[in-house]
């Protein structure tokens, strides 16, 4: 490739939308080019960073025996609304129609299509497990597309599928993808946590993802300081407190209503309870209140629900963990209408006292996992103006999971300093990571809806059970170069990088351009993928524009080509020395 | 690759829907599968063919220099309406409108978006000729998807676009493309036909074919029997008549009006005239008179122009042909309405004297090639029951051509046998093709519209010419499919094939099973592709399946392994021979 005729233009300045580093850097280095929000067109040098991930992935795939396919991105109806993800998926999906009027999308996934297919084609125990994937182009309507190749809506996915007659296979089916993914992500150089995650719409059970640390990143995830715990936020489990006994509980003082005017918000009431009760070696907090928030859950049905979540004062509900934990269903706010019909809540002062599906109201009631029995609480009393003191869980309510209880929730939000819910010494910090992998035990969701079964070895009909799996393609380019870059530019790993050297033409003589062009061959012929600058421009420039592109080493040649020697620079660590051309093959990594 | 594991059943029968050899073959044998009309999915054989003839196509692109890029097909509206194909399109494209009403439509080919990438990136006459191509997934909404791979929805194209500065650049970038592509279906064992074509909606001018002759073809073109001239039917242009001398055509006979009652058909009109005024020394023919077809032209500004047709009277208008020649115009029907705006034509009755832009009517009159100066006709009056004989062109009319007439049209049918318009003694003769490439010079249009400029040598801004060029690569898969192969099943060339070696396991004998497994890994080791056919299946079955899948060398472990020797037979011309395995691996062109 030569610089002179290569399709490709640098840029002095950031492009005015980009608020990340590699969406900044692909676009100067002349990588991608954005074509609409959240769609971009790949150049030269960035389509062959493209394929190299690609091949890593597929390489990783293969080994341990998964095949490749490739299905259509536009994809019929029908199959999606066997299953619900048609009106699921809602405005997150392409939609549009044929000429005929019948209704396609563009598919951001392909359960359905890979089940109908092994359906077709497979009807026995024995030709199970079966590993099928593709390297596909995929579309998602995000609402807001951002960062590049971060978050777009046509993006390159490795999707796969796994089909087995049991869950033991499922098991280690999910094992063998997990392994693959650590394996390519390391071969991409991307340090990448694997955090626990729920499965959301995907329907399944078991569920990790593999995200890349970086402060470019969407998803929120947290670690324990002192053991390997990782967890999605949506999936954080908490660390509960030791219940107490019954003659503990038998010992508290008892429950007291008391006077408490105005008092509608958590700061009023602590504030409140301060001044008329102060307690006798501490002062309240927020944390000795028991707070009551209610939500509506529309259910895929339609039905609406009214729901209430009791949980400590100090923590909010945190949404994305409360829409994770109810889905299908999704959250709507609990309103005045809402409130009309149930006129046994006193709106500010609702308590445990109206709440519970045996409760006058019928309202089910989800406890934090920290309301266990023997804490007290001060509470809402059922009438205006009132709440209640010294309110025990597990005496006089039921606590979290006890029988009588509605269940507990997990919807409170995580705070760094929370307890580890996995050793007994850490505790979690927050961090960001891109999404880089998904692995998920779908189970038999999908051969449900759309009938794939297979003869188990008694002969019976047998519904198999799937994994699905997902590898971000093209946003792993963009996560590289997130984690690999400087002020300079971009510094690409080898195994992914567009060439692996790149020769500088640094001087006007003859014999120079002529002794880069004819060393460009050499190292070509000898399997190398090489850039040559050939350009009219200046040393400057040209010194410039190859740290920004960051092929791994570059080779200058220039004053002391006449005495055989040419500069080496590592792009990465930047130490550059003269090397004899003789020796250059060698310093390059090639044999003989 | 084991059969065992494989992910593939072969069909013993063919599918109900279809048509032609390719698509029963490709199907039966567990290449493709229908996902939607026109839609369908690559199953792992179907997928290895379609990215070996991707890479075919990729090699001889960058052979001559150009550079791959991939652009996203879901496109926005915006370039496509500035061309005017946002509309021009019709139904043959997908569209579709994001969560925010913007209007996108899945991209059937590329030229805006190529022609705005580098009017983004380049500015300079030096930066030109450029060459850029990808492979990619395209979209056509196509009113009767059909034959498989051969004419569907979504599908795999290189297109490729030029850029140059000047129109001698382009005709050089036009043969490079021309070139490669006679390389490319030759590595691809396919014949090919280059046919002269009509460019269509794509605005330009000189454009050219590649046909592969085959009756499955939808594209039907003439070639002629002597020479080595071939165009699309569309393309074909007439040998017109040697026209006659100012002086021949004063010694012929004058014309005369006679009463022709009840003659509004060319079949009633020669039946008449050989009834009434029988020829001298023949029969009058449809051939003798000359049929004027009005027609009306619908041009994209919504503007309805009529126009007459003036053609001998024993030919057809060819609406393709029409169509073709009248574009960015749609041809419709001149309705009774429109007969009622020009008083002057008498239906059944129109001849030269109402047609023309100077004539009483103004309507525009296009004359077939044939109708030289010196022909004389049998033709309309322009009165209700008289025509007009011995009406002479180029004497009582203008003639095909000649000064004052309208211009010429070519549109009327060509027939096997027609004369060939390049060499003197060939005729033509009709045959069909699968349209397998297509160069097209397109000239400034796009540049003009979208603004792509550069400066010139003298400083000058000039607007860049460009050419496009495509080649179908999924359709390249079937058409291979539908020339290579017979009762069978399949037979690939070495190039594209699946695999090199399909090793059979003949016999149930332990020793032979782990010989064959042997042999495939010592094969797969030496770089070859190999299935091995490790199934508890019957040989009947496994050999069935061999042919039918079409691996071009069948290696059959069987029963004379334990003397060493194993069965090598040519899928191709189902030659075998027994191969002592020493000498197997020269037998399959491996090396040392």
């Amino acid at each position: 490739m030569r610089m002179s005729s290569l399709f490709l233009r640098t840029l002095r300045d950031d492009p005015a939308d980009a608020e990340v580093a590699s969406h900044r850097l692909l676009v100067r280095a002349g990588y991608i080019r954005r074509a609409a929000p959240g769609v971009y067109s790949w150049l030269p040098l960035g389509y062959r960073v493209l394929r190299n991930v690609e091949q890593v992935v597929r390489e990783e795939m293969e080994r341990f025996g998964a095949q490749e396919v490739h299905f259509p991105a536009l994809v019929p109806r029908e199959p999606y609304e066997a299953t619900g993800r048609w009106s699921q998926y809602g405005d997150n999906v392409f939609r549009l129609q044929d000429r005929k009027h019948a209704d396609y999308l563009l598919a951001p996934t392909h359960e359905e299509m890979f089940t109908l297919l092994v359906k077709d084609l497979y009807s026995s125990y024995k030709d199970l497990p079966l590993h099928l994937f593709q390297i596909q182009t995929k579309y998602r309507d995000e609402a807001r597309p951002r960062a590049g190749l971060l978050r777009g809506r046509e993006f390159v996915m490795k999707d796969s599928y796994s089909f087995d007659v049991d869950d033991a296979g499922l098991e280690k089916s999910y094992q063998q993808h997990r392994e693959a993914y650590l394996r390519l992500f390391e071969r991409l150089g991307l340090d990448v946590v694997v955090v626990a995650a729920v499965s959301g719409a995907m329907g399944g059970s078991a569920s990790e993802e593999f995200l890349h640390p970086s402060p470019a990143g969407e998803d929120t995830y947290v670690r324990c300081t002192s053991c390997d715990h990782a967890a999605n936020v949506e999936a954080v489990t908490t660390r509960a407190p030791v219940a107490a006994t019954v003659d503990e509980l038998a010992a508290r003082p008892a429950r007291h209503v008391e006077d408490t005017p105005d008092t509608p918000t958590i700061q009023t009431l602590v504030d409140h309870a301060n001044a008329a009760h102060p307690h006798d070696d501490r002062d309240w907090t927020a944390a000795d209140t028991l707070k009551n928030v209610l939500v509506v859950l529309r259910h895929p049905d339609g039905a609406r629900e009214p729901v209430a979540i009791g949980l400590p004062g100090d923590r909010e509900v945190d949404a994305k963990r409360l829409q994770a934990v109810v889905e299908p269903a999704e959250v709507e706010p609990f309103t005045e209408a809402d409130f009309a019909q149930h006129p046994g809540l006193a709106k500010g002062y609702i308590g445990p006292g109206a709440l519970g599906s045996t409760s006058s109201t019928g309202i089910r009631y989800l406890l934090d996992p920290r309301v266990v029995a023997g804490t007290a609480w001060i509470t809402g009393a059922d009438t205006r103006g009132h709440h209640v003191f010294d309110l025990v869980a597990g005496r006089d309510f039921p606590a979290a999971g006890e029988e009588g209880s509605d269940g507990t929730i997990e919807a409170a939000e995580i705070r760094d300093g929370d307890a580890c819910p996995v050793c007994d010494t850490g505790t979690l910090e927050s961090a960001r990571g891109i999404e880089m992998g998904h692995v998920f035990q779908l189970g038999r969701k999908y051969a449900q809806a759309l009938g794939l079964q297979v003869l188990d070895e008694n002969g019976k009909q047998v519904v198999v059970t799937m994994g699905s799996y997902g590898v971000g393609v093209s946003r792993a380019v963009a996560a590289i170069a997130e984690s690999s870059h400087d002020e300079a530019g971009l510094v690409w790993p080898a195994q992914v990088a567009p060439a692996d050297v790149h020769v500088v033409v640094a001087g006007k003589d003859a014999d120079v351009a002529q002794g880069a062009e004819d060393l460009a061959v050499r190292l070509d012929a000898d399997g190398l993928d090489v850039v040559l600058d050939d350009r009219k421009a200046s040393v400057g420039v040209k010194f410039k524009d190859a740290e920004l592109v960051g092929i791994p080493t570059i080779v200058v040649v220039g004053k002391r080509f006449a005495e055989g020697f040419v500069e080496v620079k590592d792009r990465r660590t930047g130490e550059r020395e003269d090397v004899a051309l003789d020796d250059l093959p060698a310093r390059l990594g090639l044999g003989g």
